[in-house]
């Protein structure tokens, strides 16, 4: 099963492999702003026809209420598994645009990394994995393993459009294991298999006070501001020893096993690792838990933006009519999205001053998730690693929200292996995001191994433990 | 002292009049961004022709170190008092844009209205005082006082720049009495005349945390997020009482008296009408206050503006690397706005909470002023008032500031007259800003009227008679 002559192309022609990402990059794919659509539909005809050059068959985009998914089979690995290559090639919006070092629609390499806007977060992963299959068809004419690829434009707004397309198509998108990359590693020498995921719900809080922006000098002391209601209420959803203070909160919160814990304090990364990687000074959350655990096994509320009044340069004296919020929660097993939804809603009904009038609008959500470290194609991903990297990975969980993986699990009864190719200072979700060119290489190597590996193992023998892993999903059960 | 040969010819040019004022509000004057300077400097340029076509004398535009001022005179009313006519040609930013019904800088008549931004303040209410003197200049060849004209482009922006013209030219600018219009009525039949202004104090709050901007699902839960640390601060400096909790902020204020407060309860809008104007349906604030002493005789904390993270449509799952808040207090007598920083500043460094760090920014700054009802040209306003608008004004507090009034009291040792044309309902720093126009036929008379009757006060009355306000600035003491 040594993929040696797969492994040998991807070396020769990894300068032309890096060439076809920056092209892959240079759509700005942002799927939360309706301008940029367009340029999500280029960009799915652009991998369409890249997977159909590489050898993929039956290619084809599918349209969805939203962006398109494109999706690609080979299937002449008779009577072995098969191996769902999942991805997204939507991105994030760039903005702040004036603190990129280069624009983030024009990828630059500068030094050892690929910088530009999706470079690491996902295309820039999600390439490693098309790389590997075209090294295989184009040495082997065959791959080790059948492959279906599904590639979706809507991951960075919570895959709104994947579960009902998943679940009309469980037939043909049947499969005995996901393969995705969009996590980091803990250090470039210290691969990680992500085996939990949390949820996420994504929220906006209005606040409206005065039908119209008022003069701040007419009106200052007599008016509640808007913003300044907004302020008070979001002040109130923490208490000052960094918990939610939403009353049932944390009732569905599965406790964790003292196992589990000891084997994350071993395996994970420590606090300080987790401050310097976020560039932050101290930390901060809820009392009891370590940083790692905070943002795995706690749920978490964030303000991810707020606008309200003037934003421009210099001062305008005003109190504006109304104030937003920006929220998402992190949530994790048994916490429902749902439930959430409506304690969530209770509360901002409890801390609304009566002079303001609130609402909720609920803007997307995912359940969390969690896999069988013990799984085969588990072990094969330490494989991979191993054979790519020359390191052992660790399983961890992670503090991110994929709905695929959940998706994947509900519907198509399979695990996801989340093999990470970013490195913690990626800047994933920031300006000047990159991605470690040596990690893409690598990558590319590892994802051959994976294949192999996969492709070593007897279908029936996959299928049988995936049945088992079902119902046992919590680490250290 | 009837001017009727005046009053007749504003009546027949009002149509021109109008469009001359549309020409005025076409240009985008707005002082506070940067790249409209260009907009205020030919602004300035076309006003000085305006003035020099109607005849006024020894026009100028006199560069600043920011936005330029108009001068211009007419001193051959020999042995009369002395005007000053204030008023600013600059403006507030427009923005939100989307919100205005017609382009803010595309003035168009809709009904009795006149819609622009600076419509109302303050291009509409200064242009009725040129009006007057073209009126009378152009019937009688002259004006029945001496006038000194100063339009100043930094207003909407704390006027830094005026108090050192002012000191450097306070013998070229002597004169017995400012005039100036930039202050609602109560309603087109209740005109006001302001005696106090509010002071005011602006400044910026930064507050960072992570050295980048952080993936919330990475992140969430460990690192404070600058935007929450900011709310938190925020709604730290106010208790539930309305009141502003730094420590001091209150030592300084001036005590009312009952007398006063008696006049204010008899003359000034209630509570209803106040929430009335504000299109608000529930008042807020300090306990024990009216809303118009609240927003009057009282000072005030307001946030005008929050930046900080994702802004754009849907969702970015991202926790800022920094938050910015633009606050500004209102200060009463005997408040001083460089105390009230350090104040401001102390309070800061108690609340900021040690997982994130802060930064305050001041931008400007005016002292609060109070005038004497009694002083003659006060009277001479209400008998303009009387003959233009057919109605006795009422004199009340202002919760704005201006700083040229406190201005023209320490630098030139003179009142102002403030006389306000603007409507409650003008929109006033918000979206369709409109000017009302039987306001701006009035306003001309109102200003046609207070030039005749300045006109027949003997020069000495009024200057004796100032010495004596001077020293007596608090009304009912």
């Amino acid at each position: 099963m040594f993929p040696c002559r797969p492994l040998k192309y991807a070396q020769a022609h990894s300068e032309r492999f890096v060439n076809e990402l920056k092209d892959f990059i240079r759509f700005p794919s942002v799927s939360a702003q309706p301008q940029h659509a367009d340029a999500l539909k280029k960009c799915a005809a652009w991998l369409a026809g890249h997977l159909r050059r590489i050898g993929m068959e039956r290619v084809r985009v599918l349209p969805t209420r939203g962006h398109p998914i494109v999706y690609a089979v080979w299937q002449r690995a008779s009577g072995r598994p098969t191996v769902l290559v999942y991805g997204h090639y939507d991105v994030l919006p760039a903005d702040p645009l004036r603190e990129w070092r280069t624009p983030p629609f024009e990828p630059t390499v500068r030094g050892e990394a690929l910088y530009g806007r999706g470079a690491s977060d996902d295309k820039g992963q999600l390439f490693t994995h098309i790389k590997a299959l075209e090294a295989y068809l184009r040495t082997e004419r065959a791959l080790p393993v059948n492959v279906k690829c599904l590639f979706e434009g809507e991951e960075e707004i919570d895959s709104p459009n994947l579960a009902p397309i998943i679940s009309r198509n469980n037939k043909a998108l049947r499969a005995d294991v996901a393969l995705m990359s969009d996590s980091p590693m803990l250090a470039s020498d210290r691969p990680v298999i992500s085996y939990a995921q949390r949820g996420a719900l994504r929220l906006e809080l209005e606040v409206r006070g005065p039908e119209q922006d008022l003069h701040s000098g007419n009106f200052g002391g007599a008016i509640h501001n808007p913003l300044q209601a907004l302020c008070e209420m979001i002040a109130a959803l923490h208490d000052s020893h960094g918990r939610v203070t939403i009353p049932g909160f944390y009732d569905q919160v599965r406790p964790s096993t003292a196992t589990e814990r000891a084997s994350m304090r071993r395996t994970g990364p420590s606090d300080a690792e987790i401050l310097r990687d976020a560039g932050a000074q101290r930390a901060w959350g809820e009392c009891g838990y370590s940083l790692y655990e905070r943002t795995t096994l706690r749920p978490a509320l964030t303000v991810n933006g707020i606008l309200g009044g003037y934003q421009g340069l210099g001062v305008k004296a005003v109190i504006p009519a109304r104030a937003l919020a920006k929220l998402s929660f992190r949530l994790v097993p048994d916490q429902d999205p749902g439930n959430v939804d409506r304690l969530f809603r209770h509360r901002i009904a409890q801390i609304t001053p009566r002079s303001v009038r609130s609402a909720v609008h609920t803007l997307s959500s995912a359940r969390p998730a969690l896999m069988n470290p013990n799984h085969p194609s588990m072990r094969a991903a330490v494989l991979a690693y191993h054979k790519g990297f020359g390191a052992t990975p660790v399983f961890l969980r992670s503090g991110g929200s994929f709905p695929a993986v959940r998706i994947f699990q509900e519907f198509l009864g399979i695990p996801t292996v989340l093999m990470g190719f970013a490195l913690p200072d990626d800047r994933v979700h920031a300006p000047n995001e990159k991605f470690h060119l040596p990690n893409f290489y690598k990558g590319i190597a590892t994802s051959t191994w994976f294949l192999a590996a996969i492709g070593a193992l007897r279908r029936p023998r996959i299928e049988t433990r995936e049945k088992e892993a079902e119902w046992s999903v919590a680490y250290g059960d």
